[in-house]
């Protein structure tokens, strides 16, 4: 079976399981205190720079909420776009963890607008009212949509602006470093982020995700936040492996110039049919589409897929770094099969 | 290297290697929706029955802080050994997570009493006080002792004649099971706990712990409650299969059999050395001993280890999957050399 | 000074004056083990019947949060108005001590409706989304208006229908039942609210709130809720005795009637300025007004009150118990004087 | 009635409602922007010196907890008698509202020692333990007992050589400083008291306590604090008008003296019983005694209070403003009787 589910549905890439083997032998000092996760590290400041600060965590709720907090305090606000995934899939963590209300702005496509943010940041200094304190955007988002450099760089400086942090959720950055045809570098730190949750499982890793701090100080109480937040991995060598292995060889690359090729196969055989409508660029590896409803549970027997909002009949379309270009191709004729009834 | 530091130091069983392995093929739904989960689940029904509820997370201080969640609100207090993993090595996750104030006993072996808990429980009603509401026991304990059947069942009684839960955190629950020579269900299920972390990670896997509920109408608001503590896992097939193989073929008990054996070495072992002192049962895969000052970091150049309390010039020696009886020979073999000097 | 700013910049009413002078002889059981309290909820069984639970607190964002607390767990979410008090003017209290989300719904009038909530009512059972639980409404609202009973019905048949309560931030409660020409009881218990904050002290009371619960199991804990959140008097007869003056001799209903008359005067007499605009119905105590901007600061020299929307110009006018009627008429003609030149 | 339940069973003094009626005219600024609040927190810098921040708030639980929350992140601990009011009277409210843990030392009067905190300082730096950031202790204590200055800077210096903070409740504080014949400052700011909850219900307030911050820094963000705490009074003013006069001629003195006089004498009085035990020294308004259990409830049908510890028939007897020589001279009189019989 292979799906258009979620990125999360595929496994793990096989360069990732070599380094998970490789790993796994003798002891090695746990937390951190490896000789994997020092070089994962080094992998990190050859993308980024030596001036940060890398911490591994278990999963992209983890990285988020974590991040946040090491930003905040708990009368502080954070804003993002209303489909932000820390809005509307992460369970309450981050009211839980931060103690932060999350302001949220409507978004067509994922993104939001420094005018927009700009409008939100009202009655500072007001005991009464939370404290704008955190921009979070998601590259890619969840539309599939990506920020470009000079978009990040102008939320940055109303950021800058307000006294307020720039926070990215990157938990598929990858896709967007490839789709902007830029490092990661030029649209995070040069473009003034400054804490980035950096994705690993959605692209071919088991488990594990990384933060990133573009301030080491802003790091300087986070090992207590991390573990305090259940996010501190004991046999630690076993998510550093794996991107040190992500980091080497191009595999991220790889992996997301695959998956967003496939996506804009999808978009372009999409297109062409009349009968369904591309709702959002694919400038990531998903691809949002309005079919006739009658076809969606038809095509799901097939190639499993989520609905994204039942009222519009629009679907979500993911692909994964082990999707295959024939399954695209299959499931475009599929797809203009069914209309064609 | 090989080491007596931790049983996180070690890497993972080759059987479990195996198991991820296997299970890295085709896609899988995400969070636990399945095949692996549900016979992981099933393993579990295996070993306690069918009424119960079973959820993976990733850690320790998830399995502990979720599952005592579960049981409390935030005005009530949970009583634990002053010793216990959740009061001394948790950062501050139990009271942050739950709210709940930790209510310690003093404990020269690392259990606690029936007696001292009825003897802490104390202005039940009262709105000023915090509210007892569950005992917190650790099976193996942090010093490698084991509750006997009739000391969990008293702790059981204390707990229900007050309406209060007990809850067992298992992060070395086979290595207490071997050392009882007792079904896992004999000192928990059928003595009386209402919750239990059953550990894996210290037992040959790489990440993955378990929460196993023993009246399912605790469990019912759980998959919320693992979600908002940011323990989800997505590729959850990944933690599942691995617990399937270590309840496999009694690869749990192999295990746990092996480092309590190697436990028992050391103990023996040591013990005829008239210069260090052992200072605990060792009945399951750790030993606690007082050695002269003078030869530990001697010792710990060959074989790394912790101390753990340097005034009374105490250390901990644990032993993993993957120790060798030949290790322990060396170590007690230098031991008596360096305590001859 | 006499203000249009706020009904807490009056101070106490005589009778209030009178009834915390009469409180203030002997000694008397504190945290509520008094005679004045017990008198103080037969006082609200009266208005309610007896099958309610009456607890005091010391202000309206403590009603709030922890009539809320008592209605949730922290991976639920609320649903209000984006006006809502517990939004924009309670710092982070709700997130911080409930754990929920809050989620907004735009309003013009600080009201919300039957179908704008059912429509935010998504993804039930969603381990990843926060769950909706409460719908939180203001009565009268942050912008004067006042909800009827067939609204408050309808809101209860939506809560009712998705298992959600229906709460009430009542801190002008009596301005409401005023506008109304109903009981309490018509537009609360019996429209179906779950929980309502019943406000003091902007109806003259020195300070002091009640939450009443209309069904009596959701306040089980609640006395353990009010004293973790910090909100348990111990001197508790000095709120209580305000309590049984308020709800004597109709003196909620005289404060009422007197400030919704002076706000209808004002409406009644500012819409007669066409230089001026009344932006809302005057169903309570407060006006809200655009004017021209370059007569607000002179207008607040002589009477002060608060800008509402700065961008639209728009100001708002709260009457007090205490405030005059010739105050208003002065203002008024102030106004006409002002916008003539 | 008068008993000796506690000193937050007498009413208000006089002066207090005096104060209280001559604010109570014409329209004042909310939530601390009046000239009453002004003139308060300029009595605290005649009492501390200019360079100190005051903020008001409406309970002791609320002082404490809310200075303890200026001081610390959720990964801290704070240290504290095992009796401290903050461990067995404010329910859960520090560790909910903080997030730390509370790390108690035994204690038989009340205090603790700067070798007793020394020695729990433990395990710095490492991100699994709570990390220690603050000491907490009451004067006079629980016990009645009053630290002396020399005991309050031995503290202080625990606390600046390992980079924590000296708290102080201070809920019976003017006890404290009659008994020590020092000024205020002398045993706090000038001893090393970083922030002092500085009561005034059990001392004749009809409510209301001070947070004093004695580095201005500390209380940058407490505004927001108070707020997010619930415990913002809106007419703030009928809580500094009462601090006003609690600090006007010597009020807070006089208060102390008589109540410190009276402890004294029940104690002196007591201490030539033989068949009772007085256990603390009575340094301020509660005296503890050992009595035979037979004699207690017929004590308390004519003199309420509370017993203190069932188990030693222990029972604390607690004076107040409005307790007259006369009740004091009666009762021990009655317990001399009593015993005889």
């Amino acid at each position: 079976m292979k799906t258009f589910a979620s990125d999360n549905y595929s496994g793990v890439h096989p360069e990732i399981m070599d380094a998970l083997a490789k790993a796994n032998h003798d002891h090695a000092g746990s937390y951190g205190s490896d000789d994997y996760t020092a070089r994962a590290i080094e992998k990190f400041k050859g993308l980024f720079g030596d001036d940060i600060e890398v911490f591994f965590v278990y999963n992209g709720t983890g990285a988020n909420v974590l991040g946040l907090s090491a930003l905040t305090q708990s009368f502080h606000s954070i804003l993002c776009a209303e489909s932000a995934h820390i809005n509307v899939d992460e369970s309450t963590a981050p009211e839980n963890f931060t103690g932060c209300k999350l302001v949220t702005l409507p978004s067509a496509d994922g993104k939001i607008t420094a005018q927009q943010v700009e409008q939100k940041i009202q009655r500072i200094d007001d005991q009464h009212h939370p404290q704008a304190k955190v921009i979070s955007i998601s590259q890619s988002s969840e539309y599939g949509t990506v920020y470009t450099v000079e978009e990040v760089k102008a939320l940055s400086a109303v950021a800058k602006k307000h006294n307020l942090y720039l926070h990215m959720d990157g938990s598929r950055i990858s896709n967007a470093a490839v789709s902007l045809n830029k490092s990661f570098r030029e649209f995070t730190k040069d473009a003034g982020v400054d804490v980035l949750s950096f994705g690993g499982t959605k692209n071919g890793l088991m488990f594990g995700e990384a933060i990133v701090f573009f301030q080491p100080e802003l790091a300087k109480n986070f090992k207590f936040i991390r573990k305090q937040g259940m996010q501190l991995n004991s046999k630690m060598r076993f998510i550093s492996a794996q991107f040190e292995a992500l980091l080497s060889n191009d595999l991220w690359k790889r992996n997301a110039t695959h998956t967003n090729h496939l996506a804009q196969l999808l978009d372009k055989g999409l297109r062409q049919i009349p009968q369904v409508k591309v709702t959002q660029k694919a400038e990531g590896n998903g691809v949002f589409v309005i079919m006739p409803p009658q076809i969606i549970p038809l095509l799901q027997n097939e190639f499993p897929f989520y609905s994204w909002n039942d009222q519009l009949s629009e679907v979500r379309l993911m692909c994964s770094w082990d999707t295959k270009e024939e399954e695209v191709v299959k499931f475009i004729a599929k797809v203009k099969e069914l209309v064609a009834k």
